[in-house]
């Protein structure tokens, strides 16, 4: 059923949000300098290290695990607007899982092999069984799916999972956040009937206009790739309908203007929409996926009681809308090099005090605007923001350390010095204007809120 | 240096959090039968499920995940106050590492081992190279520390994680949440000066008081574990020093009535703080625990400049509060009896509509309580909170579906009919009480935030 083939060669669309081919450079000069470009900011700002210890696997640093966290949180944020619900799935799975699925057979060579190492567990039933570390979370999505007697009233059924994955490529490919062995995405599964296909696909490709125009991406393309010439499965007037249904929700969501035709690149088992990302260097970038699934469903037996009082086989739509995260957080430091809008940035704001007589006034003020109490005595509540402001107390002038403060890309420079401490008011300056206002703390913080309310 | 030894029989101390013995229950009767109703609300509130593919991962189901969700959001909002910073670290570390660390060679049979399974990657350098899935994250820092530079004026360095962990537990061993195979842990390492240990554990051990306040754990003790008699290194004046220190720390937090000695119990590299936690039910839980650790900084080559320009090795301490995350989990469901506060709770309202002309409003109702706003034009904002709010719409009785929803463990119960649209003032009443209230959306939403806020 699959043909034998590397990770690179996937058939198109077998869950191949993390594609090799996605980020296409004009040529190799380009694609090496960019990609110096990004690893250097990313040293700069300390965003991740790589180790030999585990190459392919980046140690994301305290920035930029600020930033993926906020991309997770605003992401969360967005899909619960389709009704999505997240689930924790398990990272390793048995040989038979990834038999059922297909991947044991077809993936093998591309997964990393689990093995129990314990000599003096003989009796144990499961002794030296084999697992393999999942790189993709969608059969771990239908054994949820198949654990419970479902009903049509319960569709669709909408998973998300931000699990860990790992894909074993090569030490030789292997380059910053671009190709890596283990990644993250934004996975989701939605299982559906057949009518509601086109309302669920309508509704991701305008979560992903949403998504994509709260980083200035408004130039994006979409490709519709059809039934394939030789190798599908199902019947021909079942793809018929499918890419039907498909052409139409891209026509009445983004206009038929807007998307294209990838004659034959579906997957053997389904059509797909791959959106192809512009960024403002003009450089492509596969970035969000959505695709259709007869098979799985059917490989694990899934089924669901219809209206009718059948047992029908759902269908499954993969979708990514980041796809990689780590993939989408490099894409974002080429895009905004290094400079972050506030609300994604892990240096929102420092504190500058005159000389060492402020300094103590300054972490009093940090802790202020920070909204970071470190009182021990009551529980922080859940509704409580946070932004991330530092003080430079280096005796350094105030020339250097704003000069510093700038390079190292603080969203907002406030300064703390005798009039500051008597006035309560600071003066703050933003990272790329040199005009200095005059504000209090309680002013700042609710700016800082603004800011970071409206994604600015 | 180790002692050649099973996970279960680990020097005492050795990171080993999730301690076997850790849930003790007075007889193996009582622990069948918890297990038992534990297992039983875990089913009914589809919390978690257990798959042959994976013994030892559960999967959480949305309820399970949005608990989890929550205590982790928790847990991140308390350990700010202790400006603990977050990072994200790989799950596999080549042989190498462990083998610094020590664990290839006293814990290597208690580790998963992953291999790569590519024949076609022979000119690759890391071929046949072997891995363990990581059981714990403390090496994994110690890299992020020894990757720059270190001063003393950055120290305490902080570091939070809350990365999938493996253990290779004997398949039968398994059960539920409490013994298993994959876990997480609100993990973090201080790396400090010896002059900062008594603040450090000082304010860990405030946190600890807050947090287990929350949950209406007042009852804990703690020990102290000290020198072993026999295999120990270091000097007997650094172990005095620290052990002064330690219980002077703890005679001055939680005062000297409340903590006691465990005489030769500490691990080998430094002595320990245990929290053992006595549930309304009387069983004891090891919770959280506080180590120092000596060792592994050494073991990584870790070095500071101090403020004398001496270059001198950190000291680490291993520190979780709520400890496994999934045995807390299964520690609240028995503490609760699965009766959710509002704030933890993964269904928190309930509103059902009277008859099915009611249906419709019912959903728009929902879509105002639960802040879950399905325009697919904006996208919703950071500061969004959310609530989980269901509608009932089944073609059953009030008294039906009420009965139903305090079954499953909804905190409230919202009644829509004629009058209530009209008066746009719902009916509303608590799981635990028949008192109806009229309250407009806008009333509900303050009483669920009001609720929330202060994790109620």
């Amino acid at each position: 059923m699959f043909t034998h083939i590397r990770a690179d060669r996937l058939p198109s669309g077998f869950c191949r949000y993390l594609s090799r081919t996605s980020i296409n450079f004009a040529a190799t000069a380009e694609k090496k300098s960019s990609a110096n470009a990004n690893q250097s900011i990313a040293t700069k700002q300390r965003l991740y290290m790589l180790s030999p210890y585990s190459p392919g696997s980046p140690f994301f640093l305290p920035n930029g695990t600020r930033i993926i966290n906020k991309l997770i949180k605003f992401m969360k944020l967005q899909q619960s607007k389709q009704e999505f619900t997240e689930v924790i799935t398990p990272l390793i799975f048995k040989k038979d899982l990834w038999e059922t699925s297909g991947h044991w057979q077809n993936y093998k060579e591309d997964m990393f092999k689990v093995e129990t190492n314990d000599k003096s567990k003989l009796l144990d039933d499961d002794v030296n069984d084999v697992y393999g570390l999942k790189p993709m979370n969608c059969p771990g999505h239908c054994i949820i799916f198949g654990r419970y007697t479902r009903s049509y009233k319960e569709l669709p059924i909408r998973l998300s999972d931000w699990s860990s994955l790992h894909r074993n490529e090569a030490s030789g490919a292997l380059s910053g956040l671009t190709r890596v062995r283990r990644f993250h995405q934004d996975d989701g599964h939605i299982f559906c009937t057949r009518e509601q296909i086109g309302l669920e696909i309508s509704n991701t490709l305008k979560l992903i206009k949403i998504c994509y125009g709260v980083f200035g991406f408004d130039s994006y393309r979409m490709l519709l790739s059809t039934r394939p010439h030789d190798k599908f499965i199902g019947k021909v007037e079942e793809w018929d309908l499918a890419e039907k249904q498909l052409a139409g929700v891209l026509d009445e969501t983004v206009g038929s203007a807007k998307w294209g035709i990838n004659e034959g690149d579906g997957a053997f088992y389904g059509p797909k929409i791959d959106i192809m990302l512009t960024d403002k260097f003009g450089k492509d970038h596969q970035v969000a996926t959505i695709q259709l699934d007869f098979q799985l469903p059917q490989r694990f037996g899934l089924r669901y009681q219809s209206e009718m009082d059948t047992l029908e086989t759902p269908v499954m739509i993969h979708r990514a809308i980041l796809g990689s995260v780590e993939r989408f957080l490099a894409m974002l430091i080429d895009h905004y090099e290094g400079k972050w809008p506030f609300w994604l940035s892990p240096r929102q704001a420092v504190i500058i005090p005159i000389n060492s007589s402020h300094t103590e006034y300054a972490q009093k003020l940090r802790k202020v605007l920070s909204n970071e109490p470190n009182d021990f005595e009551t529980p922080t509540k859940l509704t409580e923001g946070h932004f991330y402001v530092d003080v430079d107390s280096r005796s350094e002038t105030i020339g250097f350390r704003t000069k510093d403060a700038i390079s190292k890309g603080y969203n907002y420079i406030i300064i703390v010095g005798d009039k500051e401490v008597k006035t309560e008011k600071f003066a703050i300056r933003s990272r790329s204007s040199r005009i200095v206002n005059q504000m209090g703390a309680n002013e700042i913080v609710a700016k800082f809120r603004s800011l970071e309310e409206n994604y600015e």
